[in-house]
């Protein structure tokens, strides 16, 4: 399958073309951005020299139509909604990795991105690509789910879905690398600012709580509001995620483990941990796994569930491969075993 | 006033030098080791070399107690132990900075420290020194907080003592750089184990856990347990603590940070944020400073509170010398009014 | 092509596993470790989890060769010599990561390594693994060379074997990350140790020298000595060397990379340089590629090489698997071509 | 001494305030800057809270001479030179940090800065402040040397005043960290673009080889070059300067290490190393010394230099104390007497 890529230079897209360099059914055939279009990809990425060697073209979605089977969108969330018209209106296989088509009302997009929305039904043309929940997609567009709330809602979706929780007493404690937030150079992005420090960013603000809700709510109506604050860490990839929710059930010991378990038995990409051992973020990082482990605790009825991804892969573009995959029929994994570098 | 200080090679005895040196009224006149006695300070220790040279000398708690005025045991837990009992039966002030005397009942260290307690005599004649919140000693002995337990204890202070919470909604998540776990060459501090990972390696199981819930008690009579882990991020110093508390009064706009910082108004180690603003790591270290911010959520009625300091110095030697200054009467701050490095 | 590795546990066999995961031609059919055997791979290495789950074996080297068309060494220096004699006996193909069959005089072995030597006539049987300068191998055993040694020899092959050096002017300053002293815990090796620091650990005595020296004499008979001193730089993965020689030749502007970019024309993982410009550590992280910056200073007539690889791929098991992509009469690069991490 | 503070918001104008701090005859008297005047420091810098508050104010001189006795420029290169001249002109007493005045020939400013020159007989009544080779200034104003030709001057001064080099054979080789490059935002200074990397930067083109030259030849006239290029490792503080140079004597085992020995041995801020022994660059970070290693290679006739400096104390800030100290009459090391932090 041919693809395109919009959006190379950001931590997406070189994500995608790494990746996909070793997916056996896709072939990359151009490459395309705003800032750095006329120069080649290995003027400005010199981690591409000899594995690929393409120009940086403008955007022109024609061009792309006529020559691709399929376009990435790896651009930011209110320059997606700029670009994806065309794709839409030609019903043009589209994957966007923004923010800009995941809610389905656009007063919610507008509250939380400050940001007009597009019109109402471009978002209903769009599957919310939770990979790792979702068995197939009826629609030609995929919305890839931000990083932290693939994290989240694999986190809660057994506890949702199976069991019965207290509605209000979701709480949910991210932390992030410095990549999730993008290559914008800011005052928060400095080395010196992020080096030796950790620093709260996100109190109930963060854009990706109203998909989160949006889709607990699919499972459990009840399910109205939660707790979200998002934290720096220095670390350069990956996701740690620390939920808590209250249950109204008493569990035995191991039986929350077993529950995990057994949700996510026939699932390839989502790993639980043993009882008593929690995940720990690098061995995930570089793939597309998403590491899971769980704590019941009797005295307070709180359950822990601590869960890791690269937000780069399983956040972004591995899972966006995986929605391909999906899209197109081929196995789920397919061109996604990369091993996690661990060290 | 002449010191020694027992346990010097550690981190918590190398603090102890580097802030003790700036202190007007204090001497170092002699220094202790089990196993590096022998040799000179500055032979172990690079970075003293022209600040202080003295030789590092065995544990003779005679010789001690005949030139000091007062002793530091920088000892680990299960070390102190076996040294005090010589200044506790001369009555010969002593801060431990161990965990070995913090609990009033022997069977609470039994179960967490899995190791024999002390008599629980010598515990009666400990005060636990959370500096910022006792106004003066009573006893010649004083048992240094975890660090830990410290900034756990000064988020809940304000809520427990003045609001009406839910005692059964505590959750204390912890992060902490290596230093907090000390110079232990083990698999999980080695530098490529720690470096761009983050894990969890204590779920409700820290031993600092007894030690915040003995103080809560005293606060509040119903607190029973509370959800406590603690996780490692790749710093070298460093505590942040993110506490959640479910409240069963309904707050207004600014009113919980308000009696934060009433709370904390004649205190000069505590730090109130603004409304909105939540310290970063860096703005404590290398400080006695204890940073904190607070938010209410009022959909969940859930309040955050997010809380930094440098474990080594409010979380060791710097609570310590504070402890002192109280013990001699001195003020507070002598000698700790070090600004945060911050770059 | 069956493949075992023999210390699967330390770094190098983790990235042999890592990567030989991704090769077409060949499957692990097994793992060995003397610390770890009886436990599966999955208990001891989370990463590895739904990818490959194989016992972890006791040292059998008959039943190796029973199973096994190759087998990898990756056991530290000192120790694969005690392993290696049967499979040299038996004339059983052999790549071994470690320094014991480097060097060809028992002699250097034993100054360098400060431990016995093997029998020289086995120093003999191996081919040195220069897998960039070495076109094919006429042995069944090859000695995979250092990491430093390797990033050494590709700076400094084209200035000795093409043009006219200063023999005495030789200065290598390298600089590597941890996971290059390996899994080994010491004071050194601590989070603590490491982090915001920086240290030159071994001034003219670092064990790769001697087979650095042994290559260049090769090449040129006159140089005997050389500058070579190495400081650990506070990453996990990398080495960044940086080369100085004196030339006793006058170059025209872009003439010394000219004669770079020519000599490694025809060779896929040595990436030259745009003149003016110098290879930050992060463009090769897991891959294969060497890449390399030049320099001539006309005032000081001095040239300088900069050059970085990963000290685990390019720098241990991806030159590995090279070097049995050769062996086979497989293309070089075949299951080689991943894309640096870059982010 | 009441003093005042231009351009208290960047690194440097924030370690002079963390430093004065603690000087006991310094009182800082007002805070200037160009982009943040209007707010308190509290408001800007968090960390200060407590410690100092004073409104940040524009940069009136006539205000500073008419209250303050010195002023300090902690400003940039290019940005000095636009406000030092209302000082100069009424001869008010002025250290200042940037590379404005260091220069005494126009020409060379205007070849390594880009920039225009002030003119020449200003340069004239300006002391280069190399504090630990100075013995006394005759002038009121002090132009404070750059971080790198601190560490290099000073790991040169021995060989170059006291011992017969190859004056071609100098190489420097210098790595810094993050903060020596200022606050500004650039790719280059991105958390993901510094953290686990390590790049060279300037070869043969940083702005600090013009004074440290001038300086050299003061010492030596026959030295006219050197190789000189600066690397970025990832580290928020500290320069790590490796320095060869050939030597035309022969040296004795120990010979070269006495000779620094010697040279610095009323240097209370310069520590030279045992021999074999190399400083690492945490034993000098938060504090004002700079520590030497050395080591001579009798097959090479090559000296090794290593040494270690933190940039904004010794290599601004503090240094500029020590100046101030010199200036003022008071012991050299007085206030600067602060541990360095190491852990």
């Amino acid at each position: 399958m041919k693809v395109s890529i919009i959006g190379v230079t950001g931590y997406g897209g070189m994500e995608l073309v790494r990746l996909l360099l070793q997916h056996p059914e896709v072939e990359i055939i151009s490459l395309h951005s705003h800032s750095q279009s006329g120069k080649t990809v290995n003027e400005v990425l010199p981690q591409l020299k000899k594995l690929i060697d393409l120009p940086i073209e403008t955007i022109d979605t024609k061009q792309i139509m006529k020559n691709a089977e399929l376009v990435f969108l790896a651009t930011p969330s209110g320059v997606s909604k700029t670009i994806a018209s065309d794709f839409i209106a030609a019903e043009f296989p589209m994957i966007d990795l923004s923010g800009d088509f995941r809610l389905k009302e656009p007063v919610q997009y507008e509250k939380w991105y400050k940001n007009s929305s597009v019109q109402e039904n471009y978002l209903e043309k769009f599957d919310y690509g939770l990979a790792d929940i979702k068995s197939e997609y009826a629609k030609k567009f995929i919305a890839n789910p931000g990083c932290y709330a693939t994290g989240t809602l694999l986190s809660l979706a057994p506890l949702v879905q199976t069991t019965n929780i207290d509605v209000n007493s979701i709480i949910v404690d991210g932390k992030s690398g410095l990549s999730g937030a993008g290559k914008n150079l800011t005052e928060t992005s400095h080395f010196v600012a992020v080096n030796e420090n950790m620093s709260l960013y996100k109190m109930n603000s963060h854009q990706h709580i109203p998909e989160v809700i949006q889709q607990l709510k699919e499972w459990n109506q009840e399910i109205s509001a939660i707790q979200f604050s998002t934290s720096l860490i220095p670390v350069t990839r990956g996701i740690f995620i620390t939920t808590y929710v209250k249950s109204k059930q008493l569990f035995e010991n191991g039986e929350v483990e077993k529950l995990f378990r057994t949700f996510y038995q026939d699932n390839y990409f989502v790993r639980v941990q043993d009882p008593g051992s929690y995940p720990s973020l690098k061995q995930v990082i570089g793939s597309n796994f998403c590491d899971i482990g769980v704590a019941y605790n009797p005295a307070t009825k709180i359950i822990t569930v601590v869960t890791v991804l690269d937000n780069l892969v399983k956040g972004a573009a591995g899972q966006a491969i995986q929605n391909l995959n999906k899209l197109a029929g081929w196995p789920e994994e397919l061109g996604l075993k990369m091993c996690p570098m661990y060290i």
